[in-house]
This record gives C-alpha cells, structure tokens and sequence, in this order.
C-alpha cells in the first residue's frame, strides 16, 4: 500500500488534529488492545477509569461515570438512549428530545436510530439557544433535553443553567454536547461544567480540542445508575454486563486519552487555548478588514459570510475548509493550526477574492 | 504514563489478535486521519474503497458497497436498522428479528437500541440453527432473518441457502454475521458467501481473523439502495450524507484492514487458517485424552466442558481464557496462539485438574 496520508498545513475544517506526541506514542503501545474485554485486558480497562477520572475533573464532576467512546456521535446516541429508557420506565410512551437548531447532526442520527422524536429549539442573534423557545416545547413527554457547549457552527454556549432548570421542572434530564468545546472552556468564564449547571450527561471529547489520537469520544453522567439503563448482559466475556454502544473497543484511543491528559491538563491545554483563540481573533480581524461579515469567535471557531465561487476557489487551492448550515465560511482553530497558516490562507484569499483590506468588496 | 498492555502470550479468549506488522505499519501512519470527514481527509477515503472492494471479494460479492466499521458490533446493528427502516417502507410497524440463539450478543443490543422485537430461534445438537424453528417465527411481521458464519462460542455455520429461501419467501432481508469467520470460511467447504448463499446484508471484521487493527470492523451490503436508508444529512461536512452509526472514524482501522488485505489475500490468510485449524483440531484432541467432553472444532475454535474451579485456576495461572454461555471453557485459535502457548496450557490444565491423559478424570 503506497497511499500516504495528507498533512495538516492546510486543513482548517477539522475538529480533530494530530494527536499529541505522547499521545501518538500512547495509542501505538496499545494498539492491540481491547478495553470491550477487560478480563483479557484488564491494564487499559484501569486506563479507561483512569480518563474517565480526569474528564470528570475538567468537566467538574466528582466521582464520575461513563467511558471512552469512539466518538462524540456515540457519546450523543447513548445520551438520548439513556434519557429514552428514563422516561419509559416513567410511563413516557413516545418520548421526545428538545435540541436548540445548532445541535451537531447526530442528535438527528440518535432520533432516528432510538426512534424518538426531535424537536427543534430555534437559535437568537447571539446564536445561543432561545429559552422561551425551549419552554414552549418542553412538556410532559420531553425526555431530554439538549444544551451546546461549543456549537459545531458558531462555537457558542448555550444557557445551561436555564435548560437544566428548563428540564428538571418536566422531569426531563439535560445533556450537554462538549464534544468540541470541553478542552477550551475550562480557561473561559463560561458555565459549562457538572458543578456550575444541573448538568445530568456530558460528551467531551479527547481526540478533538484534547489531542488525543482517533478513536476517543467521552460520555460523562452524574449519577452512575443513568449508566444502568444503556447495560446489557455479556456471555463469552469475563464481566457481566457492558454499557458502551460498540463491543470492541479501541484500546489505542484509550491510552491516547490518558497520556494526553496527564501531559496536557491543565497547563499544556491553558496555553492551546490561548494560542488558538489568539488565532482565531486575529483570523477574524483579517477577515472583517477584507470586508467580510464575521461571527465573533467567542470560541477558537471563526465564521464568516465568504461567497461560495471565493470558497471552490480556495479549496482549489488545497485548502480544507467547511461551511456552516448556512453557507458561511468556517475555520477551526484546532492546534494544528498556526499563526502562518493562517497568514497564508488570508492571502489566498485576498488573491482569490481580488480583495484587499478597507477596499471595496469585488467578489459578491 | 507508565502503565504497559498486557501481551498476548496468554491471551486464548479474544477475537482479536495482533495486528499483522504491515497492519500495524498503516494503522500508525494513518493516526491522524477520519474518514467520517472524506472532504478534509480524501486519501483515508479512497483506502475504505479498497476497503470494501477487497471485503466484497472474500465475501463473493461483484460490485460491493458498505463500510469500514468500528466493528461487528456497528456492522450488526446497522443491519438491523436497514431492515427496520425497510419493513416500515413496506407498513410494517412493529418489525421483528429472527436470530439464532447462538447469534452474538450484539443482536440484543441492536434490539434494544432499535426497538424491534428479537425472537430468538433455537440450535441443534450441531449448534445450528434449526430451519423448522425459524420457520415458525418467521411471519408478515419479520423484518430480518440472521444467520451466523462462525458462531461466537463453537465456531459453527448456519444453513444460510435455506434461511435465505425462508427470509425472502416471508418479504425479510438475511444477514450473515461473518465477524470472526469471514477470514478463514474461504478456506473451507462452507457455503457463506453472497455468491453461494440469498444473502442481503454481512459483518465481516478486519480486525478479528483479518488481523487488522482495532477498530476496522465491515458491513457490506448487496444492493447500494439498502445503505441509503442509513442516510443522514451532514452540514458542515463537504459530503452530503452520511451512513455510518459514528461520525468521526479511525483512519488508522481502515488503513491497516487495506494493509493487511494487500498482504495477506488470499495466500496469508489460506495459510494461517491451516495453522489455527491444525492447532484447534491437536487442542481438543488433547482435551479428549484428559476426558473433557469437546465440541468438535469445524472452525478454529474449540469449546470444552471444563469444570469452573478447574477454569478459574488456569485463570489464576494467568490464562486469558473464557466461557460459552452454559460455562464450557472456549479456545479461540487466533494467529498469535502457537502450539507452543497451547502446549503450555495443557500442561497447566493436566497440573491444576490432576488429569493424566487416558486416566479417571479426578476433577470432577
């Protein structure tokens, strides 16, 4: 097999990175291993307890329960999964599941999987989830419901306080999807984690912001018990029971998780974060002198109003770049992403685009 | 991190094994990359072509189409939901799954997760499944019919032409759980594949006797349309859909399943079955002339009525070993288990029972 891989120096749409050196070097010792089967692996069964440990210290959570998924669309199925079997076992026939319009796609999966229903909550100007919009659609039947610690689109933060408040008066539970968000948000001053909201589940995940390699999703719950409702039973295997959607698991994006953790928290994720947002700001500078509408990047997440013939023509140019739901251009300031390759793709695009900063837009 | 995997010298109870050096090779230098995202990460996608291209190979099956999943787990319970979503197209609204009672746990899970109803047909003293069983369970209502190709605990082949004739006679799809089977049954008399048997849907896991790395699991499909109805719409991605139960994948799974393939098909793998075949058929052997009562080994897998205080000494004699679901003590000959490590074990076995070869059995 000749094929190599691309490299990272012009990839700005990815929320994974490369995964850090100790990291790498992590997931190739374990590669052949199987936390699915701790009786025959049991030393990256006590890593695994070990992640989850640390999850729950950056996520605010003492005593911890949930386990290494293989990714945030897991971590998010198993979520609604847990607050479906709740609300049956409450005599909730048709269960349903709120989730603002800047939920991540796999709260679609998990509906139609799980067969329940999605209802969405619109989004304000700020591109926070509207709480009167919530309230509306919360009743008797709501299972769930969805808050965003770090929206795929905007990188913005959902009111979680209020949701949970929002839940818990309709017996429901609160999610909150920190897949990408969860190894930034502890040096903001929003509120995100387990001790500052009535948070009930949580998706953080190592292998995006937590440089961890593939696969390492986290599932996080308060109360160990919530776990209960996804176990089913495990003849051939040395345990009795197993919780995690998959059978086999990686052992690779286990250990990753961990030396990640151990190198990185805090200190190491402290600084990524500031060099990111420091990208993502200037990034956003740039672009709004090229005269583009930018969102504010509250997170190191940068949108803007790029026309699509500027867009084809900056990915012909190699550039990996995505687009919001609704067509805007989207950079996400992973670690990977450097203040040159930012310098770079800014004059690609003023090349492109014919534009030049203050000057009058020619491109749309 | 000092903590270091077990290795496998005594590991007789896994599924998985090693990866191959050449899947090891590929599995590291495709850390980094997802095919969950082939806009950003397009070489990892072209490779799952390869992929599912050289499944569809093995497994008889011209113009494949599928993926590379996190393993039979994913692959099986996909399975279930393309014939949930079938069965509701044809009106059916309370969809049901026949499965053998030796089909693998994960048949529940996907049942549970799915909400069908799993109706459980019974083995015969061959550890089939028995035809006039299934037929009795089979009716307007069934969505899927699944038929095991190497069964989790006696390694066994269900009679998939007639459940093929049962399942479509009725208007349901048969799936083929090959997980483990699927990289030694070409070596053997079995009709398994889609070109020998009325299969719609199988599991075929690189990562078991494939000797990929974890996580590369397969599902291929024999007519495209039936992925579609795993389809969900993906913003932000530059692909418009997407089929797969996760959403970020392990490059590493699916560049290490190509490596392995390359190498090993058909050549490697033909020779490594007649070795584990060979090790199995001396093991239960060796187990006969200490007087346990053995399931004859039809694939490379060997299940035994070992006593449990005799089981958990050799567990204490640190043997990674396990059990079927009535308690018989279950070898599993995958590629790392030479005769050598079996030697031993029965040297540890006749020790810890007190058994002599050809003696009164003293154990039990």
């Amino acid at each position: 097999m000749q094929a190599e891989p691309e490299g990272f120096d012009r990839v700005l749409s990815s929320m994974c990175t490369e995964p850090h050196p100790v990291a790498r070097e992590a997931a190739e010792r374990f590669l052949a291993t199987n936390p699915g089967d701790p009786g025959t692996y049991p030393t990256v069964a006590e890593l695994e307890d070990r992640a989850i440990t640390m999850l729950g210290d950056i996520a605010g959570l003492d005593d911890p329960s949930g386990y290494v998924a293989s990714g945030g669309t897991e971590a998010n199925i198993q979520a609604v999964r847990i607050a479906r079997e709740r609300a049956r076992t409450d005599g909730i026939e048709s269960p349903t599941v709120v989730v603002p319009e800047s939920g991540h796609f796999s709260f679609r999966k998990a509906a139609d999987l799980l067969d329940v229903e999605l209802i969405l909550a619109p989004t304000d100007e700020t591109h926070r989830v509207e709480l009167d919009a919530v309230r509306e659609r919360v009743d008797d039947a709501t299972a769930l419901v969805v808050g965003v610690a770090g929206s795929t689109e905007y990188g913005r933060v959902d009111p979680l306080g209020e949701l949970g408040e929002i839940a818990h008066e309709a017996g429901a539970l609160l999610h909150v999807d920190a897949a990408w968000g969860g190894f930034v948000l502890p040096f903001t001053d929003h509120e995100w984690t387990f001790a500052q909201a009535p948070v009930d589940t949580m998706t953080i995940d190592p292998h995006k912001m937590g440089q961890a390699a593939i696969p390492a999703g986290g599932l996080l719950v308060r109360d160990e018990a919530l776990l209960d409702e996804l176990a089913v039973d495990t003849p051939y295997l040395e345990t009795t029971s197993q919780a995690t959607l998959t059978g086999t698991r990686s052992g690779a994006g286990v250990a990753s998780a961990v030396a990640a953790m151990d190198e990185l928290w805090p200190g190491g994720y402290a600084a990524q974060y500031d060099r990111s947002q420091a990208n993502a700001d200037w990034l956003a500078t740039r672009l709004a002198d090229l005269g583009y509408d930018v969102v504010d990047p509250t997170l190191p997440l940068v949108a803007a109003d790029v026309p699509t013939p500027t867009f084809e023509a900056l990915r012909d140019e190699g550039w990996r770049i995505s687009r919001t739901g609704t067509g805007e251009l989207r950079v996400v300031c992973m670690p990977h992403v450097s203040r040159s390759m930012l310098e770079s793709f800014v004059e690609d695009l003023a090349a492109v685009s014919g534009r030049t900063p203050t000057a009058v837009p020619t491109d749309d």
